[in-house]
């Protein structure tokens, strides 16, 4: 094979035992090309290439930092890499033009797998389709629907949410506001928390609707908060998208002179530590715990198998969690 | 020379171009050997090579996350890629282990420059100095001196953080309680803030240190403060190392029904805007802006350098900021 595609054995053994050694793509691909004539499987090929190529692995977060959960995801990650001698590289994706560049950067051999938190994201379906399509080991973290190739982490929001504000709409309150992070007001149509918000008014024969952004930041969670309810028709309850930005509305209803809950109940999401240092305690929707290995896992499964794995998916269920604040 | 080096002429061209396309290292090699001997100087080689080789730049970070500062370092320095149609990886170091696994890293060539935070970073003198000396474009913010081949970024909090406990001071108050960062507890000798704190309690004749850990995250800073503050010879004062953890504590203070700052002042570190949403309002030292283009642009200054560039050195200013909690 090294004669045939003009390169030495050693190249040779290098390409296909996918060890961890420079090869110029010119010379990987005349070795596959050779391999093939020569009756190895470009599957064979193609999955001693895919393993320990780089030792690293890749994380795609959908932000530049202060979202608690990627915090939490990014902790789990790094851990098992270190466990397992990876390295891992971030790629913070906020923008279309940057989901493009993260899509080419994985395609050019960045690393040797991928772990991809999209919500919020600009990481559309077609682009991570792609990207799957390619061989990459990946993981997704998406409640979309459709992706194959690769593994699936859904968190379903919608009942948790819808829960929450139910358990407002028993209490009497009637003037419910949600507290929407930006990308949730740019859908098409809502889902995920915002439509467990609308979907629990509906069954409650609610008509009104309070939605505001204000859950992407602590400043403007609190400046959007104490507009609210200095307003001389202010809510009886906020649900907030985030749990940072229901802590900020606890301090703008106490700013504001009012009781949390008696005069605003206030609801958070993501069931961050933090919520159990507010006074009163924070009630949330969210994890009962915050544990990522499960999802790390998958990836390693998917880098060390030696055959292409089927797609497999993991549902991280949320529940309602009621405290001092509601 | 593309007989010299038994490479085609395409290959000799990207190597000493430096353009976008793979190359093994061995043949890389090749072809610098043969420009040698053929009267090219190793310089004019490496800086070709240097120049958009990836169009990717490598950002370094000493925290997995929730971290402001390192938030909007993120933020100006993707802003300046995007303009400039380079990507941004990050790797976080964390550990002894991962400071080594972020220098075989850089040193592999996975981007075309980098800009290091190390401050409360494993990353040595000795690494960075190795790294600098492969001829990688750097940016390096560190308060430590003698680092050559790269620009340093410093940013003295000594003589600001001395400015804040003497205000303390100057109050009259005594017992003035340090929340740390974990790192700075670990270090051979007082630097930074910590210093800046005894430093001023040295100047006043003041013996009492009261020196604990619990900066580092909002929950464990809650819970250090509440600890402090319901101890029968609670602290006056409390400066913490970050301005999250010294919002915690002005939670802990209420909570403890304490006012501040007539019962317990409270100084923050980091002037984030969160400071401006508390009640009262946070003192704090830190940058009156928070503005990073001018540290991006160091680093971009030497990618796109003709030739390489002396060190030089950014010195960022931070001072007291005296508002309500002081």
């Amino acid at each position: 094979m090294a004669e045939l595609a003009n390169v030495s054995v050693a190249t040779v053994s290098y390409v296909l035992s996918g060890r961890d050694r420079p090869v110029a793509a010119e010379t990987r691909q005349r070795v596959l090309d050779a391999a093939r004539q020569l009756g190895y499987t470009p599957n064979q090929a193609a999955r001693s290439l895919r393993k320990r190529r780089t030792q690293r692995i890749c994380l795609v977060l959908s932000s530049l930092g202060g979202v608690p959960t990627d915090e939490r995801l990014a902790t789990d990650l790094h851990e098992m890499a270190d466990a397992r001698g990876y390295s891992v590289i971030t790629l913070s994706v906020y923008s279309e033009a940057r989901a493009k560049a993260a899509i080419d950067v994985l395609r050019g051999g960045i690393a040797d797998g991928a772990l991809i938190n999209v919500v919020g994201g600009h990481l559309t379906h077609d682009l991570l389709a792609g990207l799957a399509a390619t061989g990459l080991p990946m993981v997704v973290m998406s409640n979309e629907s459709g992706l194959e190739g690769c593994d699936v982490v859904r968190t379903p929001e919608t009942e948790a949410s819808a829960e929450a504000v139910e358990h407002l709409l028993e209490q009497g309150r009637r003037r419910i506001a949600f507290l929407a992070h930006r990308h949730e007001l740019h859908r098409d149509r809502p889902a995920g928390r915002l439509l467990g918000y609308t979907t629990a008014l509906d069954r409650h024969g609610v008509s009104e609707r309070i939605i505001t952004s204000g859950a992407d930041d602590r400043v403007s969670a609190y400046q959007t908060a104490a507009d609210l309810l200095r307003s001389p028709d202010r809510p009886d309850a906020i649900f907030a998208a985030s749990d940072r930005a229901a802590i900020s509305a606890i301090w703008a209803a106490r700013d504001a002179g009012l009781r949390v809950p008696d005069d605003v109940a206030i609801i958070g999401a993501g069931n961050i530590d933090e919520g159990l240092i507010t006074n009163p305690q924070l009630s949330t929707i969210g994890p009962l715990r915050h544990d990522y290995t499960d999802v790390a896992r998958l990836l390693f499964d998917r880098l060390q198998a030696e055959e292409a794995l089927p797609g497999r998916e993991i549902v991280r269920a949320w529940t309602f969690l009621r405290r001092g604040s509601s």
